[in-house]
């Protein structure tokens, strides 16, 4: 193949990655600061950048540099990776018409609306025709694209490059009791830690004083990124040394704003980890949602929830606020990893996280199936979560309306969270092992953790599958024991 | 003429203000919070939007949509009028290639980081060659674009639309003596006035809880718009209903970012106003510098260094901070209006600030002329400085290196700061003839002058001329007088 017309490619997707990029950038803005009048043309400036990548990324340039790539023979193995990445998105984007993607955009938006409402009211009923439309349109788009098994193979595909339904729903299944007991067994030591122990005053500029020091010592680079306000957290990327995280603050208590930030920060890392010479190509950008999802659960937990972590941050931030000078190491970890059964996943601790995780992927998984009416979702959530947790949410607000998810069309994204906290465990064990790594760990030095994830995850960006890069970094694709091991270590003892 | 080529050519040019606004919320968010390391990315994502903004505004299909639509009779007088102003436009954007256009914004981000570096070492030597060239850049697009008169001429076109360079000097050289004899008589004045009055300690959040209240009561509309931080204060507008303004804080004066914050509400309540059904066309868009900066200077200095102004606020300033309770209104009015001769534009007060504007305009004709040579400017400079001020600037850093416009190619800009002070005071003495908005004044409530402004000023957008403006609001094209008349009125007593 001439480098000349990989390099066209290239440089055709690097234009998109410019406006889609720019999308981002003004969707950040409009999270964060933008005034609300502004909605309706913000919303105008954002489609037309979306337009306009789409139909560059679909044209008949792509199309023609594509056809002619693929009669040559490649020698640079990851220009081959890259070169197969771009015709697979190609091919998935380019069967889905503008039109389509337009109306699922306004469906959305309309939904959105709605599902606000509806939370709002605690009331299925006048969110279920959106869900309803947004699942009609996801099985449209299931049927354009084509699936192995069933539609909802599709789907994930967005996500999670190389899934399959089947596979993820036969581990779910194996995973299902071992979680549910470790659940049942965390919760229960739970009962003997008092959960108000950290209540108190903590005004958000000192939060955020601590909350910046701890995101810069395990490596989140300021020059290359920052940290704002939203009312729920997030990681995006404005470009390839542009990483703009956000948190909330609750100032009765300083952990939840800081593991948003450990979160947010250990997407942030990947992020900010990924070739910038490749920003806008397959090997610049990140592999998949569950890879994304176990740097952030690897450093939210596996690193911040840990005893040498607090060994050494707990002294600093009771500098910062004097009232947690009387509070001993242990209790403060027992504390942070208290487990208690609760309706919300956003909140649900790591114990139990998964649970809610299983039960979305089933319910997402009948309905796109047709083997559930969208009339019937509240129904068969509560019977669901009244298996996996013993009780029965009170209302739809806390419990089928909660995620945002499904309101932005967003179904086939809720199993890479489960999937990401295996592979962190399984990535944390693997880096571990390393006997530099794990005595720097000791001493909260994170620095040679993070250079190993950079060379065995960052550097790789998404011209690999997700499973390659498990392999890649593992010697295994994705495990589930290595997540036990810790929950059953952490929870159970 | 056809409702529906005229219904293409906005829709056209509502397409490029998408772009360019978009550009515009790039370049908010690179002066706000982005950070350091994503420079060059925002500039590759900046100047994708301008060029693709300036092909369309320059293209095939706005030349034919134009040509058809001059071959037929208009009814609607504002299309007629917007028609003229999109031909003018047109015109005048088609005859700059692309590649001149490149070229420009390359030259001038080199030339901003000389700037900086000559600027932080005092030394015009280094910058010189940045401004020659950029000079002959300036004098190239004179020349594409054609001139009555003189090459400024076309340059002072990009910001005051239908101004001649020759009458701007006359009216200047008129105003000349006039504005001497009052910046000395307030100079000498001013001697007798305590400058440190104010100077105490004023925590930020609290100076930003006073500006927001102020802005507000004036009418700055926080759902359309926001206050955020910079160096260098300015406005800038994101869409119809996302207007910005920046302000810096000087924690021991909170007089610094106020002003700051009313000058630059000024602008926003001028962009607040426009039209937003126009957005992008010519009377949705503000008409001129010299009009805009009108809003800017009335409700700066009109307004907020009025009697009735601090009637209001000053009771409430010492409420937020309280040194200010032993200040009397008469101290606070005295050192606020306080006049003194300074090296620096951007700080200089009412009284002196147009002679620094005097200077500049001489300097900027003669240099495009051709009669002074770049590497003359700083005696050039010195010279005329010494004698408007009676004094010499000790440094180029206080001298000819001080402004940032040169160095982004903006010449012929300088000449509107004072036509924007002339039409303040005019519009200012105009509304206040009406017995309502001077009541209304007197009790500090500016709702009936915002009135007089919208429907006067703002509705017309940039349809109109300048002059138009002017003409239609107070009967007169812009005329000396009053602002002279305010100035002694202020200052010389």
């Amino acid at each position: 193949m001439s480098a000349t017309t990989y390099d066209q490619l290239c440089a055709t997707l690097r234009e998109v990655s410019l406006l889609s990029s720019t999308e981002s950038a003004l969707s950040w803005d409009q999270e964060t600061y933008m005034p609300a009048k502004a909605l309706a043309f913000r919303a105008n400036q954002m489609s037309w950048l979306s337009g306009k990548a789409h139909s560059i990324a679909t044209g008949r340039m792509m199309q023609k540099l594509l056809d002619k790539a693929h009669t040559m023979k490649m020698r640079d193995p990851k220009a081959a990776a890259n070169l197969k990445v771009m015709t697979h998105d190609f091919k998935r984007a380019a069967k889905i018409p503008s039109k389509l993607i337009i109306e699922e955009s306004d469906t959305a938006s309309h939904a959105k609306h709605a599902w606000i409402e509806a939370r709002k009211q605690s009331d299925f009923t006048p969110f279920a025709p959106h869900l309803e439309k947004l699942l009609s349109l996801a099985r449209r788009k299931a049927d354009l694209w084509g699936y192995a098994d069933e539609p909802y193979d599709a789907l994930l595909e967005t996500f999670e490059r190389g899934a399959r339904t089947r596979e993820i729903a036969a581990l779910f299944a194996k995973l299902k009791p071992d979680l549910a007991q470790i659940a049942r067994a965390a919760v229960e030591h739970g009962k003997s830690i008092r959960p108000n122990l950290l209540r108190g005053n903590y005004p958000i500029t000192k939060q955020q004083q601590l909350n910046a020091e701890i995101a810069a010592s395990i490596g989140f680079d300021f020059d290359a990124g920052r940290i704002d306000t939203t009312t729920h957290p997030f990681c995006t990327t404005l470009g390839p040394r542009d990483v703009r995280l956000t948190t909330r603050y609750d100032e009765k208590d300083f952990t939840s704003s800081l593991f948003g930030v450990l979160h947010e920060a250990g997407h942030g890392l990947y992020e900010q980890g990924l070739p910038e010479e490749d920003f806008g190509l397959p090997s610049g950008r990140a592999c998949s949602l569950g890879i994304h999802e176990s740097q952030s659960r690897l450093w939210e937990n596996h690193v911040g929830r840990s005893r040498p972590f607090w060994q050494r941050w707990l002294p600093r931030a009771a500098e910062i606020f004097p009232q947690l000078r009387k509070i001993s190491l242990e209790d403060f970890l027992a504390t942070i990893t208290r487990a208690e059964y609760s309706f919300i996943r956003v909140e649900a601790d790591e114990a139990t996280y998964d649970l809610h995780i299983l039960l979305r992927f089933a319910i997402e998984r009948r309905m796109v199936r047709g083997d559930l009416a969208v009339k019937d979702v509240p129904e068969a959530w509560n019977a669901e979560f009244k298996d996996l947790f013993g009780m029965t949410p009170p209302d739809a607000a806390r419990g089928c309306l909660q995620d945002i998810h499904w309101s932005m069309g967003g179904l086939g994204y809720f199993a890479t969270y489960t999937l990401g906290n295996l592979n962190a465990a399984q990535l944390y064990a693997t880096a571990s092992k390393q006997r530099s790594i794990s005595k720097a760990i000791e001493r909260a030095d994170y620095a040679p953790l993070l250079a190993w994830l950079r060379e065995k995850v960052h550097v790789h960006g998404g011209a690999a599958l997700p499973g390659e890069i498990m392999e890649g970094a593992t010697g295994k694709p994705t495990d589930a024991r290595h997540h036990l091991k810790h929950l059953r270590e952490r929870f159970v003892g």
